[in-house]
């Protein structure tokens, strides 16, 4: 497989505001989204937590497959499913997003897959901790980094690569990675990484490399395509870029009121309307507060309580709600002081658009 | 709720080939495919079978959630999901097939959801039999249907309603439908029609309501906007339409080889390659024949016999790859005769495109 057939694709195709290639529609029929309506529940329920697969799903055996420890790790070993599952296990909710959610509302839109909003999903994912298993295989003091390499093989930007990710060893012991093995109390899908994956929680998902068949400890930082090529901010194509890591600061609300089936605007009865919806940020960071914009003016919303560090919070707003057009905003700020701007910030690739949802609501 | 806000939304907007509009985008990002891998299984994983919801999913209680017998009716009665569980349990694996699978082959097209080839897939449905609780509530001698009522309520062509299908007496004795609480061995998901829904085997997935509330004996034909308005075969916009009912005969192939990430294009190594896919018709029928073509040669593949009366059935082919370029096909046929056509069949609204697959591959 040395040869390239996808050199002619090196150079992505150029993309005109609110006009989509049907390669793009391909993708967004593919790659599936969260039914926002769902974001009503704690937990997104199984087959509605957004997806998203570089390559096709690898359809893998779990009672043959095993993880490997290779590189500079003094007591490198091999494990089987059955072996990680006889480890202390955890059960932790994490809301992970997808880091190119709101690329189709970044201008120019950069040819990939075009989320709106749909690119997000908490799971109640179970696994064992990772940082006492690479404590276990011992990395040589020469380490820099960890590599974590998915079964999933294919093309991009006319390179062959496994899926691939690396974090240091500080981030490992930081980050509360997961070894996961099961989502919402089933085994894990082959869609979503069957039979072991990691999740990092509060970074864009493109972190939880899924199919895990290996991880490696590295003397040298990691080169892989996934790393270094894309999944960097970058102003411009030929910008050197910085690392995407964690989630920012983001709001959602379920549309209210009922659809139009096609264009999927909203028609809302006057009167008391209950708005709900989830706002999240990256690293575990909680949020302050929601706001909600009515007719030009910002609301506060009421906000539950963080109850799982790496899961999202509820925010609810009742809305006295009298006949006529509106176009309704949310927004989140977190302790940190960090808040989701109106317009989206710029990347060439389009990644990491937090920027407030807009809702088309006709109330009569 | 009688004012209509969507009056302005009742003529679908012009589409050209190959350019789509960001409606129909948010379509494809909410609305999922199958992941043609997952064609290597009998029964499409959890979460990657299709799935295309009219209105918003709604949230129901399964405990407290009743099904109504209701209309011409002499022993009319109701339902708890307990009630129903405790009836005859039947699981039966389908083929569920969406009625605007490959839309987006048809020319012009209509504006919906924009499927290529992903708006099938097969699950083990569990539930009992609807034939004997219909005739426990027996219709009265004046009735002609019997309607399937859900509890997702929105607008389409400006028209608001509950979605709901009808079946004829006559098609409810001879199309085995269940009446379903169980998908995949776990109870369902909220979107795929939680916690009730009916199967009609054979047929279209329009026909399979969804979080069914009422079933209603009518004495005259239904004429809800989801049986008269939508899902007819129209040759234009203002012909009267025929209903849709059975599948047609359908193929795919599992896309051979590792794909480009963002084309979907293939790579496949030459030598031996082993084609996979699925072959399926309606009402049950068999599948006689799937033959693939090869640089414009049509050979026959290896089909595996029927195992269940609603599913689809495997076929295999193994290709000795030579480098170049190619664009393969399959195409099945049925016991009946029926085959696939090479060109998608007309229809305004682009149903039932049921033409070849093409799949463009890259062997070096």
């Amino acid at each position: 497989m040395s040869k390239n057939p996808f050199e002619i694709y090196t150079e992505k195709p150029t993309t005109i505001d609110g006009i989509y290639s049907q390669a793009e529609v391909g993708l967004a029929n593919r790659n599936s989204g969260i039914l926002l309506e769902t974001l009503a529940l704690d937990v997104t329920p199984t087959g509605s937590h957004y997806l998203l697969s570089h390559f096709d799903v690898p359809l893998l055996n779990p009672t043959t497959h095993s993880l490997q420890f290779s590189g500079s790790f003094n007591a490198p070993f091999e494990m089987s499913i059955a072996d990680i599952m006889a480890l202390p296990a955890v059960t932790m909710p994490v809301t992970m997003e997808c880091a190119g959610n709101g690329r189709a509302g970044v201008s120019p839109r950069s040819f990939s897959m075009p989320w709106l909003y749909e690119g997000v999903g908490t799971s109640e994912w179970t696994g064992t901790k990772l940082a006492p298993l690479i404590e276990k295989a011992c990395p040589n003091d020469d380490v820099v980094e960890i590599s974590f390499t998915g079964a999933d093989y294919g093309y991009d930007m006319g390179e062959p690569h496994f899926f691939g990710r690396s974090l240091t060893l500080a981030q490992i012991k930081k980050l509360d990675v997961l070894l996961v093995y099961a989502m919402n109390g089933a085994p894990l899908l082959p869609q979503h990484g069957a039979p072991l994956r990691i999740i990092v929680p509060g970074w864009y998902g493109m972190a939880s490399v899924k199919w895990l068949t290996n991880i490696e400890a590295l003397t040298k930082p990691y080169d892989g395509h996934q790393q270094v090529k894309t999944y960097q901010f970058k102003a411009h194509k030929d910008d050197v870029g910085t690392p995407i890591q964690s989630i920012r600061v983001k709001s959602l609300m379920v549309p209210p009121g009922v659809p139009d089936w096609s264009s999927r605007k909203r028609f809302v009865p006057a009167g008391g309307v209950d708005l709900i919806g989830r706002a999240w940020s990256g690293d575990g960071v909680s949020i302050e507060a929601v706001e909600v914009e009515i007719a030009g003016e910002w609301r506060v919303a009421k906000l539950s309580e963080k109850k799982d560090q790496y899961a999202w919070q509820k925010w609810t707003f009742t809305w006295q709600a009298e006949p006529g057009e509106y176009i309704l905003r949310c927004r989140a700020r977190d302790v940190n002081g960090n808040v989701q701007p109106l317009d989206p910030p710029w990347d060439q690739a389009g990644f990491a658009n937090n920027a407030a949802q807009c809702v088309l609501v006709f109330v009569a």
